[in-house]
């Protein structure tokens, strides 16, 4: 695997050998915003501000839909591109808050999973 | 490891052995929801109007504060507690929501950080 | 004052003597989606998803601007034209909630600065 | 009427006497917040923020309903008052941002409704 500390294919940064993980999804979002001096716009606040707007841009797909034809949106090719780009803008997001207040985001989601059995039992548990 | 499909820890559920992986980690959640039967509440619409309600109660630790005192939010036992629990809460809905359509989140993530950096290429490149 | 029940206007439903106060902008907006047939997609649920949704365009505008240029963003003329727009956009999905819940938006502000006089009093009080 | 710039009931400030309308609500807020020096918490960016959380307390109360119970929400009492309490919160939210940036809230939405008049004209207008 590549070093995701060097990525070495020319100036645009771009790594075909990132692997599908968190890990190295938020080492190549946190790369691109260095590389472009963003860091000065990433405080948390903004942050945690983007992804509220990104997830109001996710639920505006949805907004006049019927709950039956919302299950139906990734069908039609045009709402499925928006869908997935709006999922992964929320996600770039997440991922960059998590990024800068040192947030590990599945240990968190794990433990809120945990909270979760003991808050809501299985009838008999 | 043991099989995501089949929990062996008694009757919460509770499986320690789950890797903190997406895929774990959105299978574990799919359980959780079927078992309680909360199937028919998990609209993709209802879904991502979940997310952009949490990802709201994320901004609320923030909304008053000035950017520098948004960099020192985790300092405070009380506000890291809620800044982690609001994040598990984007990404259990997230996770869901992508559960429910069929959607990789890192596939999306990882194409559209490819779009980003073909939009925005580094000076030079 | 022309009666706002019977705009004289015109096919647009245009009514330039319509006064500009709530009850007069809440029943020309009922009139506007009652004339287009738009009842079906105004169910409550709907209306404040996108009340939420149009509150996020209007945070947009300032996600990456510092507190202080926030306070100038009325100086440029594109950013003052979107500000009214997206408030425009809020207040018109805010009154279309209260006119298919009949809740009085004016009277349900006052009672709740009565209470929060009472929570929050003046020192002395 | 009492003059909203003196309001004559003791130090909560309480104007029984001012009237419902988007002016006079509005100026109680502003005397509200400025007798609690809340000022420099104000900025727009920080005002358009609380805006957009409280309009998610508010799509909150509906986000596992159908269309159809959302339809109903105002039978129930606890709901009802949530559902005005959440619509006051958006309410002042709104004017107080209207009142930092000089912004018309009326005409604001008058004016967009005359533009939309023109982008969704009736059938043979």
């Amino acid at each position: 695997m590549t070093d995701p500390a060097t990525p070495p294919n020319g100036p645009t940064g771009q790594d075909p050998a990132a692997p599908l993980d968190v890990a190295s999804l938020q080492a190549r979002l946190a790369r691109f915003a260095a590389a472009r001096d963003w860091g000065p716009f990433h405080t948390p606040k903004n942050l945690a501000t983007a992804l509220s707007v990104e997830a109001s841009e996710l639920v505006e797909i949805f907004q006049w839909l019927t709950p039956e034809q919302s299950t139906r949106v990734m069908e039609d090719e045009d709402s499925a591109h928006r869908v997935e780009d709006e999922i992964a803008d929320v996600l770039a997001y997440l991922l960059q808050l998590c990024e800068v207040l040192g947030v590990d985001a599945l240990a968190a989601l794990s433990a809120k999973i945990d909270r979760n059995e003991r808050r809501f039992p299985l009838p008999g548990a």
